[in-house]
């Protein structure tokens, strides 16, 4: 797929179905009749018998120059699975993998089941699933040797803030399942780890959540844990500035991209400590809107030559909105992170944070010089703790008939 | 609150301009002014400025004769916390914590922060929330003294089956929190728990789903991990028997209830091993349609006494239906389970099965005799195993200025 709004293909057709059919079940028969004709009126043909209004239906196309799952607007459920190959997996059953993965991937997406699926009435409310497939450096080893591995496939670099646990770091392969449904996600998430059960073993998965579907209106910026606003400088997909900054141009990898999966965990009860200003300072921003310290509105250009009376910044030089900014504009990465909220072990009281992840063309050249920044200075660091870590190449997508990775393996 | 249906008070004006605002988003101007004139001709005002569809703005009533989240029309999150009260914590302490718990889950529920809440912007979006509290025997004892509990306010008795953990089992003092948002589910909780702290440490927590808001039409009976249509036989809210079932009229409970809380471990790879028939045997119900196997529809019948061709039940004496079936009509409960889906520990592939909950009078006159032959055989035993236990009295609801225990704390 490429760029599939969320109204796009079938999915706008569910999406206009569910609308009239709501609005008819919302208002009575007489008022529908009314909504039929003013719907023709204006040109546009009602469905003779309105649908049930299912968010459940909606379809993001598995095909196309780019994997889904990236420029896909944000689904409200997130799981991440590390998978490790085992010895024996050469590029030959990598091809295999990979095509049975690409098929049952493109059928539980369409909301079909998969090829052997268990329990097919699970798969049939897609609810805009998608899945991403991402290869870290092992794989792309095996596939066709070292050589054909970005130089920045690798474990990024040692951050002083770091306190890495391997059960959440690095990884073969990658399996980014998301959808608005937690329920298909779980279903999706293990059809697709019964197919690569053969070639290796679950090394980790990370689970998270955003707003759900239909809770706040679209297009708002995701809140974190903290509370606070998060991705407001992010591009926006469908701009040329996300296609610089999010697809490459490289070999087998063109059209698809680098990806950082950071897990960051967030010290809620610290925080709690930090009153509203002194949270603010620490990000830059303010909290009741996410506008930066010298505006109004969130996606106010932060001013960072402002001071205050007495001479200080207005925004502080250790806040992460500053440390954050790129230095220079090849320095931009695009954020589609997820909060975790789990059932805390023994004494703790939380176990929250955010997986954090990010697509970027280069990641040696656009993520590593920014989280140097942060990890250098940056007041957030004081509540939040890196304890996982991974970087994949995430290939193009594929055409029917096709599977992902065959730029790499065909 | 009594009896919420998803369409009362201000949730049902927010549901109406959801739907009103959701057709004018989906068919542009012209016809939103065509949608306009034909509401108005049959009568019904439509607003002057379409709104923004939020499920997020719906609510729940915190108050009423009974407590909110148990007739409630299941919500996708569901979090259930049990605390364990400090020794030194006495009825008069009981008393305040459970003032300044209602005061927070009345703001929480009705989309406000809490009294001092640290990120207020994550209560905005309630998505019909509701928080349910309920009292183990250690609770009622420092209330009131042992002889206030009801008779069966203790753990269940031990069946055959059961490998209890004690971190899924017991407590004093239950917070049960669901909303159609994952992010109103976790902020609720935290804020709760920071008002809890003093007073006691957590027990145990448990998190689990049901299908998204929306994805599916309401009124869906639930389907588990197994692909099973679950639930089916459950009394409808708002009947004289849903009535009977749940509500009891024992002294301060009258207007309470009584709830089992139990973790019923699923092996979903075990189950794999299983061919589609055998899987509907086990239930006696089909997994397409979660008919009965003498059926066509969910909500046939089930004929017990149908035989087939050479003179077998067509529903298996082993099978899950005919056992769970009461044996006299007094022996009902209402069931409102959720999924659960967790990161798996090392080397295991899923970590998955269901957070039982169920709704009754008396525990021990309609829970323990269906739980009883289950023990005794139940096919379903082969694949799923209990591993967490709790019971809890559910008090009644509370009227403005009142808090929820008053009837047993006042």
């Amino acid at each position: 797929m490429s760029a599939p709004a969320p109204g796009s293909g079938r999915a706008r057709s569910t999406r206009r179905q569910f609308l009239l059919g709501g609005a008819v079940a919302g208002v009575g028969a007489a008022a529908a009749i009314g909504v039929d004709l003013a719907l023709s009126a204006a040109g546009t043909a009602a469905p003779a018998v309105p649908s049930t209004p299912l968010n459940g239906d909606e379809i993001v196309p598995f095909h196309g120059i780019h994997q889904a799952g990236i420029d896909t607007d944000a689904q409200a459920h997130g799981t991440f699975v590390a998978i490790d190959l085992n010895d024996d997996v050469d590029a030959a059953a990598l091809r295999r993998l990979m095509r049975i993965l690409s098929d049952d991937a493109e059928r539980l997406t369409q909301g079909r089941g998969a090829l052997a699926d268990s329990e097919p009435e699970l798969a049939i409310s897609p609810a805009r699933l998608t899945v991403t497939f991402g290869f870290g450096p092992r794989f792309v080893q095996r596939a066709r040797g070292a050589a054909a591995a970005p130089a920045w496939l690798r474990p990024l670099p040692a951050f002083a803030i770091d306190r890495l646990q391997d059960e959440f770091s690095g990884g073969d392969l990658l399996l980014q399942l998301a959808a608005d449904d937690p329920l298909t996600v779980a279903h999706a998430t293990r059809m697709l780890l019964k197919d690569a059960r053969g070639f290796g073993r679950v090394r980790w998965t990370q689970q998270g959540f955003r707003r759900a579907y239909g809770t706040v209106a679209p297009g708002t910026t995701m809140r974190n844990l903290f509370g606070q606003v998060d991705g407001t400088s992010n591009p926006k997909p469908g701009t040329s500035e996300f296609d610089t900054v999010v697809w490459s141009s490289e070999g087998w990898l063109a059209g698809g991209t680098g990806m950082v999966v950071r897990r960051i965990h967030m010290n809620l009860d610290k925080w709690d400590r930090l009153d509203r200003p002194g949270r603010e300072q620490s990000v830059g921003r303010t909290l009741a809107t996410g506008a930066p310290l010298t505006g109004t509105a969130e996606h106010d250009e932060p001013d960072f030559d402002a001071k205050t009376a007495i001479g200080f910044p207005v925004i502080p030089e250790f806040s992460h909105v500053r440390r954050a900014r790129p230095e220079d504009a090849a320095q931009r990465i695009f954020r589609r992170a997820y909060n975790y909220d789990e059932r805390p072990a023994d004494a703790e009281v939380s176990d929250s944070g955010l997986v954090f992840v990010s697509f970027q063309a280069d990641v040696d050249g656009q993520f590593v010089p920014i989280q140097r920044r942060l990890d250098d200075l940056d007041l957030l660091n004081e509540w939040t703790t890196p304890i996982g870590s991974a970087v994949f190449a995430i290939p193009p997508g594929c055409a029917p008939g096709g599977y992902i990775g065959e730029t790499l393996l065909g």
